[in-house]
């Protein structure tokens, strides 16, 4: 345990340190976001962002790719509470294995990056989610080439975009600006618990 | 490449040991959530997450222990949208390397587990978003020993509890029924870009 005057002094060694950075940080730039891993919070924390956004008054936009088949609580209170600053489409029909037709999960894909696409060249949308895509792109519903092309070349400038899903194409991570793996330490339906409203949708 | 037929049976497999699962997670419960890790998403998914309960008429309440001195975007639009749903408490008094002062901060940690505690307890209450207090107890604030046997022995079964902020303790993960550990891959302030409204706050 540290006395009170030690305790001071480290807190004072760290502030100064953060006041550095901080004056050492001063750009703004629209970030290339991944979250991926296996565990929980990678959609949880984009909708947090945009949540965040939208109290900015920053206009956004919403892509699902995957999980169409299933109404959830965030997308109800954007497209409810917020329909002026929150745009949401969702492309895909329900999670890729409760459909065995390749051709129609192709074709869902495709329409949700034209979507993505003419989102994110809109200058007025500041923050675009394109939620789940990397299940697309890891099963080769889109070209991760094609993906990071458009990123790099016609994302404009001061505009957010943040892709979410396991298995991010590593690509996609050498290009993004802030890259987090939401990593599983433990989780409760291995103790038979089943996803709960408020929690998992 | 897969050829459909492949990908149909592959889809299929994945969707029958999905239903299975599915099946076999019965039960509910209150949980215990921990979000750690040096990587960003801890508290934006915990808020994400709060989001998803208001959305389901779940009475929310969050005691935020450290960014006490930032106002945030996500505590202006929750206040603002849905006071009659998310209570929202600020105990800390800025970030602890702000102050330098140890008897400050341990007051203002006590005064917010109090305040937990109490919000916890109300059975009307059925998700409570504790932020940063992970701080509060890696800088021995508060006794982890205590949070522990409290969550432990009177949280009401089906109130949900999500605890966030680097450096979980030991003795919390084994407690918590879910913990993921968000993970620093890549942070654009390494490039010198500056923390963004609607990203970081």
């Amino acid at each position: 345990m540290m006395n009170d005057a030690q305790h001071a002094e480290k807190m004072q060694k760290i502030k100064a340190a953060k006041d550095r950075v901080n004056e050492e940080r001063q750009g703004e730039k629209g970030l290339i976001i991944v979250h991926t891993g296996a565990g929980k919070g990678k959609s949880s924390s984009a909708f947090g962002m945009v949540m965040r956004a939208i109290a900015h008054e920053m206009p956004c936009a919403v892509v699902q790719f995957i999980k169409g088949s299933r109404e959830t609580g965030e997308r109800r209170l954007l497209t409810t509470h917020f329909p002026h600053l929150c745009q949401f489409h969702t492309m895909g029909e329900g999670f890729t294995w409760e459909v065995q037709d390749r051709a129609r999960d192709i074709a869902a894909a495709q329409a949700g990056w034209e979507k993505a696409k003419s989102l994110i060249r809109d200058p007025a949308i500041r923050f675009v989610l394109l939620d789940e895509i990397n299940i697309a792109l890891r099963n080769d519903y889109l070209d991760p080439a094609e993906v990071c092309a458009f990123l790099r070349d016609e994302k404009p400038a001061m505009t957010h975009v943040v892709l979410t899903g396991r298995n991010a194409k590593p690509e996609l991570v050498e290009l993004a600006d802030l890259v987090t793996e939401m990593a599983l330490v433990k989780h409760p339906w291995r103790a038979g618990i089943k996803g709960q409203a408020g929690i998992e949708f």
